[in-house]
């Protein structure tokens, strides 16, 4: 039961056999069945609620309402706006008014038809520009504006710049609501012992964050909450911290029994936590040459009713594409809106791959203007190696010259001019970081434990998290080549807040870079400390070397090193833990500082076809070329590559949450459709392999900057194929056909 | 779920209130009932075995036999002799033969029912002289004279000692098979799964060897085996190990069920393991002035069918007398039988408390032949501070002259010889050991990690386990006396071979002196690194004491501590780990050399008075002195001397496990009668407090030494009291009434 993450060679039998055991398959003795009673209405005052019915169902434990929780600000970031249960206001239709816990799923959907409620409805606002406006109606009580946060970014001499532009591109851009789509819909078990405290089994990928936002809420101390991470079935963002599993909490709390929460589809899209929608005003100038003089952006972003994640992804949104091309002047303005719809919070590439589509649709109108090939316009103004950015970020490396030379070799970037009618192809650029400093104002970096097990194993323990990634036979590769040790035989091991190391969690593509860090820290000590030990040992003719110990013609295994330790520790196992703490600097108040240890870079070419009758686009080919440092597993990188691309394609070519005054009208996995294998071209995949100093065995991340460039990529091709530029996700068939036809 | 053992300032209240949960509390999600068909011939041929007809009953999940398990040699010492059901014979009544897991419990006892066997008897071996004939029916293949044991210690020149002896006494002793009396009754919830595999609920005090040993009755690798040891409810050496952890284990393995077993109280006596049985031959002869010259000794031990832990047992009872007095010259020969009783194991004081019983007897009888008073015998013959015993003992600290000065004093020994009709005052010594060098050949020591957990609270993790001698308060102490932190807020953790370090276990008196010490270096370190962290962050004038950072007039708590670390490790926990290895000897092929880093002494003094028509005893008085260094915790240590003195008194007075031809006529609490408040007088006690160079904060041992002299010190009162000498425990008042008509 104490289902924890854990890769060992089994893992790929299992899961292809259907034999791992996701949340579902976990259930404890005497476990309830929970389940919400959610505001119909947007944005409304409770004028009455009575329970009382509900309660008197047969099986029904508990339902609570506010007034049977606390009432603590809290919230996953600085923004704490969230309560365990709606006190006398719903903010968004699934709002959480009561929840409950029975014996049987049908004596919680008994209660919940016998719940009574009455409600006088509040004027709501969907549109973040409506939200701003000076008489809007307050959505949280005291926030100006219904405006939490507010960035502005200014570097550079703006009027100058404007001034010497030669040519100017601007426009609105707007990137769409869209659900992660993790296979595996969001649930949790929850259990409240005095004893042992909270135990949550729930798919987080920053659990320890998770860990310490439930237990605020609750007031308890954070040790009395622990979480334990199952193998998670998709995710991409949305599993970073969930009110589903406070509620869950609660119930167990109230009851002393565990309680299961798992929502279907439908009631997992109607609640979702989509990708923060971002509406951009950009203008970009350059001079003659096709130089860069300036940009100037607006973003308004919709937070939905609460704060889950999305000040970060506003950030990110105002200031990463600043660090790929050398704009010149730079001025960002960011307002974050609440909204009465779902919270919005993290996807993939959060506020870059969005902002990219804006940008890089600029830019090849740039080229088009300046009659450049939009190649050749980018290679002039981007970013290059050993520089430091107008942000601050110093790149050590960057081989983005090269990915787009290599772009264009693998893609036949010469045949641009000359395709068939209908056919286009179009180029992005994308950057990323390897971990951002300012996720915790705390500290960053990561902690990785390695022990020789009894058994001579050796296993990995970290805080870090797998979700699918290729986190644990990363770090099992980078062991087994300092060590010498065949990698099969290594055990990842993590996704317990109580047993292993903290870690800040899979999040700003931090896992191979910070973890991996830690984990080549960790196998250098071990290859040392056995050394020493083998030497103390068998002499100094003793050498460790391929995972054994040699001396005088004889091999010993990592099974007789083990026993070498115990012999002198009373048992104890040997173990090494280190700690890497990356040598960046917290973002200034301007945002200015050098957040990561490193910066990977990418260009991909996309080429499409457009069918002039329908608007339909089908994808002929693509090309990705990728500075990622050292590739250290090729066949994992390049299945992040594929999954980006086929995200990518879903993103702008057919992805949609139809939400309507916060109703979403298609909350089923037949009417959002996502892309299938018959959507996908084949994806042609290159590396420039140069290795940075700051990533373990000179690696930079590559999940998140693997998406970045897809919408730009793909849009400028439709433009190139169609001569109509799209400004708004999804580019589906229907608005280019609009667009063909205006 | 995942109850371990944990000291927190709640757990006296939890315990007090009903609400510790122990094994019986805990369930898993589609657990099984599992239950035992077992032999009820004590020697006999399996010819004919069927389940069939129990494998079809509505509700069993698994019958197993032999057919269907593997067949290991194993076994928790170096005698390997378990298998886990029996193949073609059984050995014992109670041997298992077939085990159920079914739904329910009915099923189970259908199931049991409807199994089918046939036997041939064969002779069967109750006393272990018998199993020394040469024409004795084989037990074990291969065993000669079913005496896998045999040991041979010899010092000095015996022939000589015997001439020059003045005065010589002798006697036959047999000391009894006692059922240790735990008041939860032996259990296991045992689940397998192929990921985790098999986590075993179970509680043992001795996990990481029973790990060892049930992880090579499958042959599995250590690590595929987890023991987590919730509260324990009593045992006193009867929960080592046990073969219903390993059959419970075959049938989750078997059903992929999760498989609860708990005996009731007559199957927990039927099959318990109980006090391994000795009969002592003991002559010792001393010079006209006292001295003694020579100690001769002949030690039969009953092994029972299979070897737990009587090796030890039989080792101690040959030497561990011999460093209490210095005797001259030594001979002891031991046999261990195997015979078909049910196994026997360990009881508190092992091998020790009823070698003191017949020794102290025998010295009492010299000192009524020398005329002379028996605390002067003792005193003129004890071993004495910086001595090295004849077995090569180094006695660092020895108060055992205080102690005997003390006994005296406090219990008013000069009434000895005034004393009314009928009443008896009786003394007796004991030594003991803090651990034992030869328990596990590889290692001895033990591991404590410390951590400041995120809410500013100090965590212990140890590898030792808690089985209510107070061991969590202890560390609590030494951790809170050094810090200068306040113990009740000191959270202590063990007990789960998954989660904490390395630990030999909680036997030979070890807990305190072996995981003390390494919760002493884990403080020191601790306090240190605190300390050079309070200067890295405020500077040399930063200084810890009383559990705080004082700088500038200001104070950091724990709390704060934590933080400075975690902002400079990635967020990390502050943690420390201290292996504490101690300077002892492994024994030598002839039981030489120094086991344990000190040793405690104590010297009893018991008051009885018996009544002639019924030959009743009762308890008058009790003294108990005891030089076991520095006291850490004087409520817990004196609940100890109480605990141990009381066990003493049903062992020497009441407690008689009735086993004929391998029958127990006396499975129940009714007819197996333990002491009660009723029968304990006041027990005064004293510490002779000099602290042990070797001992944490000085300490040494107490839990087994406070037993040790108790049988010793009854006898002598007895036989003070009636002028009779009785030689056979336990000294009921049928075997005082008869031994007063002889």
């Amino acid at each position: 039961m104490i289902q924890t993450q854990k890769k060992s060679k089994n893992d790929l039998a299992a899961k292809v056999t259907g034999n791992t055991r996701y949340l579902h398959d976990m259930n404890l003795p005497g476990q309830l069945v929970g389940g919400t009673f959610r505001s119909p209405y947007p944005h409304a005052r409770i004028t009455r609620l009575d329970v009382s019915k509900a309660r008197a169902v047969k099986g029904v434990a508990a339902v609570l309402t506010a007034e049977d929780v606390p009432h603590l600000e809290f919230g996953p970031t600085k923004y704490k706006d969230w309560n365990i249960l709606a006190k006398d206001k719903v903010l968004f239709i699934g709002d959480e008014i009561a929840v409950v816990a029975a014996e049987t799923r049908e004596a919680v959907d008994k209660a919940l038809s016998l719940i009574e409620v009455e409600f006088e409805q509040l004027p709501a606002i969907f549109d973040p520009e409506d939200s701003l406006q000076e008489d809007a109606v307050e959505i949280h009580p005291g926030v100006e504006r219904n405006r939490p946060m507010h960035v502005l970014v200014n570097r550079g001499d703006m009027d100058q710049a404007k001034q010497e532009a030669h040519i100017v591109r601007s426009g609105r851009y707007h990137s769409n609501r869209i659900y992660q789509g993790h296979m595996e819909p969001v649930g949790v078990l929850a259990s409240w012992s005095d004893e042992e405290g909270l135990t949550l089994w729930a798919a987080s990928h920053i659990p320890y964050r998770a860990r310490e936002t439930y237990a605020a809420g609750f007031g308890l101390p954070e040790d009395k909450v622990r979480i334990i991470v199952p193998p998670i079935g998709g995710s991409f963002g949305s599993k970073y911290v969930l009110k589903l599993h406070v509620t869950s909490a609660a119930l167990s709390m109230k009851t002393g029994r565990p309680v299961k929460m798992i929502l279907d589809r439908s009631e997992d899209m109607l609640t979702a936590h989509p990708r923060v929608p971002l509406t951009y005003d950009i203008e970009i100038g350059a001079a003659a040459d096709g130089t860069f003089l300036y940009k100037e952006l607006t973003v308004y972003g919709d937070a939905g009713a609460r704060i889950y994640w999305s000040p970060n992804v506003l950030a990110t949104a105002c200031t990463r594409t600043d660090c790929i091309y050398n704009f010149g002047a730079i001025k960002a303005e960011g307002h974050l809106c609440y909204t009465n719809s779902s919270p919005t919070t993290c996807m993939r590439g959060f506020g870059n791959a969005e902002t990219l589509f804006a940008v890089e649709s600029v830019i090849d109108e740039l080229a088009l203007g300046l009659g450049m090939d939009p190649a050749d316009l980018r290679m002039k103004n981007i970013v290059k190696q050993g520089e430091t950015t107008v942000h601050g970020y110093k790149l050590d490396t960057c081989n983005l010259d090269l990915c787009i030379d290599k772009a264009k070799e693998i893609s036949g970037w010469e045949r641009r001019n000359e395709l068939p009618a209908n056919r286009g192809l179009g180029m992005a650029l994308a950057n990323h970081v390897s971990g951002f400093r300012a996720i915790d104002p705390r500290f960053d970096g990561s902690t990785a434990i390695m022990r020789i097990n009894l058994d001579g194993e050796l296993e990995i323990e970290t805080g870090e998290i797998e979700l699918g990634q290729g986190m644990s036979v990363t770090y099992a590769r980078i062991a087994a080549q300092i060590l010498g040790i065949p990698e099969g035989g290594i055990i990842v091991k993590s996704g317990d807040t109580g047993r292993y190391p903290f870690g800040i969690g899979t999040l700003a593509s931090r896992s191979t870079v910070m973890g991996g860090n830690a984990v080549m820290k960790a196998s250098q000590e071990m290859q040392r400390q056995i050394q020493a030990l083998a030497t103390q040992v068998h002499g100094e003719g003793a050498e460790f070397r391929d995972g054994q110990v040699h001396s005088d013609g004889k091999a010993f295994t990592l099974k007789d090193i083990s026993a070498w330790y115990r012999a002198r520790h009373a048992g104890e196992e040997f173990k090494v833990k280190e700690t890497y703490v990356p040598d960046t600097e917290m973002p200034d108040a301007t945002y200015f500082g050098n957040p990561s240890p490193n910066y990977p870079f990418a260009a991909h070419v996309a080429e499409v076809e457009v069918d002039p009758d329908t608007g339909r686009t089908r994808m002929i080919g693509y090309w990705a070329v990728h500075d990622s440092g050292t590739i250290i597993h090729e066949t994992m990188a390049k299945g992040q590559v594929i999954g980006a691309v086929a995200q990518g394609i879903g993103w702008v070519l057919m992805e949609d949450f139809q939400v309507e005054e916060g109703v979403v009208r298609n909350p089923s996995m037949m009417d959002y459709r996502m892309p299938g294998a018959h959507d996908i071209p084949h994806v042609d995949i290159a590396f420039i392999q140069e290795p940075d100093p700051n990533g373990p065995m000179g690696a930079k991340s590559l999940g998140e900057v693997a998406l970045d460039p897809v919408p730009g990529a793909i849009a400028n091709a439709i433009a190139h194929a169609t001569g109509k530029r799209g400004t708004r996700l999804p580019l589906s068939a229907e608005r280019v056909w609009n667009m063909l036809q205006s």
